[in-house]
């Protein structure tokens, strides 16, 4: 024991002259305690498992506030509270029901109801289908061909983009904004194919946003693999139009009160100045929210933890934020800007942790390309030892968005794992825990806890 | 069409004019026909699900050499050819059998015996058990606490180094040298915790070497969670000592014939140069293989199916090939450095993907410094928009190894997946085709075949 002490402060020493910076040992230190003591893995497990689903207004929503703001009052953080905010409460209802019909032939295809879709009638909802490839090839059809049909959005994510979060960029419009324009010329349903690589039998869920003015007409995702056979049966020639059946029973029910939670480590030369780190603690109501977002939000409690952990005493007061309802309205994010502005906080800077649990990549920056650069120059070394070097110009995410309109200044980061897996599992039942590897998990906190760290010490500035 | 026919050389044209070089063209054609086209998955696929597990002297083993070779004819390589090669012929025999016994209780655990091992006594093999960490420890423990017990190597994964690859090369002698070191303080038999950092329940095979000149003992590997759970029971104070029993029936039957598969696209400027790409074909008995190594070499054959699809003409000749014999002997590896040594062969490089089918970090060059200096100076910004531009000093791979020392100035070059998710199923029966991602697999044939085109275009001179 007693050369242990004495050899310890001797190798920080020989370290120091081979050059490592005080910042590269206090990263290492970051990175050891995650990989040997970590805790983003069990508590993964447990959001997933014992809580499960969680979407905004539901009773996994509410319990996962109830745990999460117990979790971070166990682990000593200075402070931990709740901000209250008034969500979307939308129910799936029963399982959805769907069929392609052709010549009499019926088959069972996998759907589910779109966030924010309205109901079919309650015989469910039949009717010939059509199908686009763009909202502008739905436009050219207008409403002498679409009038009385289902519309079917079939097309495909680009194989062609590097990052996955590109082709989904891509593939979008036709989920966010086909039913509400698909209703413009007279359809009465809109199916979407799943926005995914995969060719699997896994529908898609995710928000639809209807035009408020506009008809609503009932909205469901569609497997991949049940689009390809859908789109094949409409190229055959048939006696009969191909027919299109499905039935769902989601409704919006009145706004429910919910929470974002926060816990807190105060600055100690800066406590009115803060770093956010954050993620979002609600999920679809098929998935365990594994992936999207219990990782981000399992990571950005680690963050503190690793702090109290190794005894690092930040200058600022570092935030974990667990942001409600960024799958159907991001009101969690809104409400967190909100009163950002209303409190006159000072932000220094906002990471989110949004894109899965994946193997580090970097990070993504919106801030001035000047200090962009100052803080690539100084920092991108520092991360090369841990494959995490990748520091992008560009970047945010959807629930610190809101705050640079209310806080002016404040830097925006997007935390950026790998991205092939994600939109494997994005929105499905197959969002689980077990589909989340624990180093890669770990790895992404280690890499989220040293850049808050040099956001810290060096106050972004240089 | 005619519009197209007009828009895409003057796209080609305003590319070269925004400063991107021809060099950065070829490389998108690659990965858009690797993303678009790409046959790595649906090959892979066949050769785990159709083929299987592929051991050498297996059947498997020789399904694998007369598939793999047709495949190559089928796509019209220029030549196909197989190289003979004499290699060990191991056998599991019937599926192991494993306790801990300790006060009349019994816990079935799962074992599996380590490649090369040889059989317990028919009706299996019980004695008391002793824990090590390490060689030292067991060679100051000697004779007189081992002779006559089962050790017990449980020195885990280091959770620290970032690649996993380290923490195996760390942890990895107690497999490959611990049941021959053992034997000489006069153990019955050895078993080695699963060299991995996950805690699950599969046994990791795997090879050991015994001194020809020693005792052989048996050996098995045992699952993580097993190995944590008898070194609890091993710290319990207990009547009676902790006993371990297994049974298991392998054996090494003579060596079998078998077969490197070769394909080759001629080089038109200098036939007589050779670009090597490879993975190895056999795998264990466990598993289909399916990362280790069949991504290795459905990629390498994908390199040169790719430079067909796409009518580029490579300078060198571009050889797949696919050795034989990699886990449990290495004899493919060997003759093909033997015969390009009794041939002659004039050897530019050589390209080995044997870590795993994951998304692409970069490669590793053996290569005289300036020299790799100036290939990472020329090509890292090709590689930085596929996320693959990690080009490290360093590098290489157990089958092409054996080149260097029979051809003096051969450049060896790893590839560089992802290390992080490797050992949760390295020779496990848990390394199966569903495990590999398809874009994963696809992005990196792609940078293989990229830097491929790069050694063949340049000559490796800058």
């Amino acid at each position: 024991m007693k050369l242990i002490k004495i050899i310890l402060p001797l190798l920080f020493i020989t370290q120091l002259a081979m050059g490592q910076s005080v910042d590269s040992l206090q990263i290492r230190k970051i990175y050891d305690e995650a990989l040997v003591n970590g805790h983003t893995y069990r508590n993964l497990e447990y959001l997933c498992k014992q809580i499960g689903p969680r979407l905004s207004g539901s009773v996994g929503a509410q319990k996962a506030v109830d745990w999460t703001k117990k979790l971070m009052e166990e682990y000593g953080f200075d402070r931990v509270y709740l901000q209250e905010v008034m969500v979307p409460h939308w129910v799936r209802g029963e399982k959805e029901e769907a069929k392609i019909l052709v010549d009499n032939k019926s088959i069972n295809v996998p759907i589910a109801a779109l966030g924010g879709s309205v109901a079919t009638p309650k015989k469910g909802l039949k009717a010939p289908v059509i199908e686009v490839q763009s909202l502008n090839e739905l436009k050219s059809l207008g409403e002498a061909q679409i009038k009385g049909k289902i519309v079917f959005f079939n097309r495909a994510f680009d194989p062609k983009p590097i990052e996955t979060g590109v082709s989904y960029g891509m593939a979008g419009d036709q989920r966010r904004a086909g039913p509400s324009e698909a209703a413009k010329y007279g359809a009465v349903g809109v199916i979407v194919r799943s926005l995914t690589h995969s060719i699997d039998d896994y529908p898609h869920t995710g928000s639809t946003t209807y035009d408020e003015k506009g008809v609503k007409i009932p909205a469901a995702a569609i497997s991949t693999k049940a689009a390809n056979e859908l789109s094949r049966l409409l190229k055959l020639k048939s006696a009969n139009p191909v027919q299109f059946y499905f039935k769902q029973n989601c409704e919006t029910l009145p706004d429910a009160l919910s929470y974002n939670v926060i816990g807190e480590i105060k600055g100690s030369e800066l406590p009115e100045q803060i770093i956010t780190v954050g993620g979002h603690l609600d999920s679809w109501d098929l998935a365990e929210g594994a992936h999207d977002d219990g990782t981000g939000v399992m990571q950005s409690v680690e963050v503190l933890r690793i702090f109290k952990a190794i005894n690092y005493r930040p200058k600022n007061t570092i935030r974990a934020v667990l942001f409600m309802n960024e799958e159907n309205g991001l009101r969690g994010g809104q409400k967190y800007a909100e009163l950002a502005k209303i409190n006159q906080e000072k932000h220094l800077a906002a990471l989110e942790s949004d894109a899965g649990g994946f193997t580090p990549r970097g990070f993504g920056f919106d801030a001035p390309e000047n200090l962009y650069k100052q803080l690539k120059g100084n920092w991108q070394k520092l991360f090369e030892p841990y494959d995490a070097d990748r520091l992008s110009f560009g970047g945010g995410g959807a629930d610190i968005g809101p705050l640079k309109r209310t806080v002016p200044g404040v830097v925006l980061i997007g935390y950026r794992p790998d991205s092939q897996r994600y939109f494997d599992i994005h929105h499905t039942p197959n969002d689980v825990f077990e589909n989340v590897n624990k180093r890669e998990l770990e790895l992404g906190a280690a890499a989220m806890a040293s850049l808050v760290y040099l956001i810290d010490q060096t106050g972004l500035k240089f």
